[in-house]
């Protein structure tokens, strides 16, 4: 059980920033994301895209914002939980909040922050009977979370953008034999990642298919073969002990639809003086919120960290009284 | 005659980055402000603090800031009037918005963003008779705008923090004569310049007088003579073409409070929807406005900036439609 001041559920740019605020009021935080890294849309869908509209940096790469936000927030030590979705969140009749993810790891804090973003990131699956099955540890995965487990192992890896590409050049050096299945001729991606994945199928690294379409998984307590139709309409198999399907993530609300907030199609309800919802002690910031004038940008999640913070000092310090200062003034140890 | 799209009160951080958030919705900018520099409170008070709480910044000097804010909106060519401030402010019966400065400058705009921080800085100045009469260009001024017309003249400087000492160091080089009154022994400016100081006076480069105070001016049309009480309690007099008084800057609303605003005590009143005023057409933004939760902090005014630019789109361009794209996605020119 992790106990904490807050629990920051998603650890986009704006939940990370929500630790520094919260950090310069002495609060102590817990992350919680879904996906293996931190960061949210920006690490995950545009890492090396720049952006123009963060003030104080004529431009800056997604991924670059968020190294140097995670480097802001490391004098408060906040620590996380990656890889895992919050499910259930309850309120506990001392008022603090008590939430389980999905892969049953609990946390307890005086103030939840959502800061959930679009949802969380659901991974786009094959339609293939069986696939359930091996899911969760036995054969059939959407991320590649820790790379060292594919280690002498025979992987399959599916789909035709960075991630399936990238995945493959990576794992090549690591797995027994990565074999990629894409159902066109040309890959979305990045054209230097697909050129290095054709050419290192030529030299025979890997095993390239293309043309082809995955139709079914086999294996008993763990996945052994995969299935696909080739260009002809044939069905081959492979021998495998992983199938990593990368189709791209598409954003669900997901379990937050669930929590009695009130919500306005796919976002939360809040008040601008504070960023909070209708259950006291719950906040959301960033994409996740809504009110009138609303605008889903990095820089307005910013402001609604500060302000929030603000309103959960008073969760988490019922007793004490908040002076304002200046980071200027006081550097990080503000209070 | 100026004409432009937004006329921006106040070239603070916040009036800098409306112009970014405007520049993106294709609204040209015009900004005053009555420093002799951009950047207000950060390069007039603060200019080499760090400070920490800037998103993506673990830190940043405060001038540092400032610069890469200019840097940002360059693309947009914004104009400036510096070293004036706005007096008059009238609503056309078209609508459109007439301002003129102390000096009359006329500006005329569609929009008008009140960035005014905590109001123009009004320099402290010495209670000595007859000082107003050589202001405005007759020896008496408490900034220097141009170094250059100092060359070759009799300069006396009264002060003891970073400016007297500042501009002492830098007009040594070019006025005949530079003297500097200051009324302890000891300076509260940054050691290293206060040092520079006694070593020039030691090495006769600037005459320092310490432990006396200014006591009266004298001259015909212009400044002749600078009168001051020495530490025995005797006048003693100093021929002067120019008396430049450094005693500190002290923020007042000034101006603002005339022009028809509802003001909460030093403050604007806005909404948060877009941050208007009650009048249509004048917005406020960043240390000026107030509002239920209101911080001034830096990062808060971005987050207005870019808001009320949404809402000034409908004054500037009335019949189009305004669609939201990011800049990841468009660049600087997303509209
Ligand atoms: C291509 C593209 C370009 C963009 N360009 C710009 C731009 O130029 N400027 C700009 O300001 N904005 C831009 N944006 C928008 C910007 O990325 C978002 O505003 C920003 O990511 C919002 O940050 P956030 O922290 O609120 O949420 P997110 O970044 O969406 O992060 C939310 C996180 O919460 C997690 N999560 C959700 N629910 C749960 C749960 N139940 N349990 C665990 N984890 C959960 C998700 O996995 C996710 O990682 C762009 C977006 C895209 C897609
Ligand atoms: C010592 C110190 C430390 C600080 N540390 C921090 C920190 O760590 N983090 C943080 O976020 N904030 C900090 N602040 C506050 C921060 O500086 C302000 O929030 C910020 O400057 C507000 O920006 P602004 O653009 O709204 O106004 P300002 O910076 O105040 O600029 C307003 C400008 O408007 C001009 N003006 C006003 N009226 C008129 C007129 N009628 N005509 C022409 N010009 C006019 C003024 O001359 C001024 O230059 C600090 C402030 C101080 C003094």
């Amino acid at each position: 059980m992790i106990t904490t001041d807050i629990c920051i559920i998603g650890a986009g740019p704006v939940g990370l920033f929500t630790v520094f605020e919260a950090g310069l009021l002495k609060m102590r935080c817990h992350l919680v994301d879904y996906l293996p890294q931190v960061g949210g849309q920006l690490s995950e869908i545009y890492p090396q895209k720049p952006i123009y509209d963060i003030p104080g940096y004529p431009t800056i790469n997604a991924q670059e914002l968020v190294d140097n936000l995670m480097k802001q927030i490391e004098p408060f030590a906040p620590t996380f939980t990656l890889g895992e979705r919050v499910e259930v969140l309850e309120k506990k009749d001392d008022g603090s909040f008590r939430m389980v993810t999905n892969e049953g790891t609990e946390i307890q804090s005086k103030v939840v922050v959502i800061a959930g973003g679009l949802g969380v990131f659901e991974p786009r699956k094959p339609a293939i009977d069986r696939l359930e099955e091996f899911e969760n540890g036995k054969g059939v995965a959407y991320f590649v979370k820790t790379p060292e487990s594919y280690r002498g192992k025979n992987v399959v890896l599916a789909g035709g953008g960075d991630s399936a590409l990238d995945w493959t050049i990576y794992l090549a050096n690591i797995a027994n034999r990565v074999t990629l299945i894409h159902r066109g001729e040309t890959f979305r991606g990045a054209p230097d990642s697909a050129e290095k994945v054709f050419e290192m199928a030529k030299a025979g690294k890997i095993d390239l298919i293309l043309k082809s379409n995955l139709s079914a998984v086999k294996g008993d307590a763990h996945l052994e073969e995969v299935i696909y139709v080739n260009g002809h309409g044939a069905s081959e198999s492979i021998k495998a002990d992983y199938l990593i399907p990368l189709f791209g993530l598409t954003p669900k609300l997901g379990p937050i639809a669930d929590w009695n907030l009130e919500i306005d199609r796919t976002a939360i309800e809040v008040d601008t003086f504070d960023y909070s919802t209708n259950v006291p002690g719950i906040f959301a910031v960033g994409d996740i919120n809504t009110y009138p004038g609303k605008l889903k940008l990095i820089l307005c999640g910013f402001h609604e960290a500060a302000l929030m913070c603000q309103s959960a000092f008073k969760f988490v310090y019922p007793d004490q009284k908040l002076s304002f200062k200046y980071t200027t003034v006081n550097g990080v140890n503000a209070f």
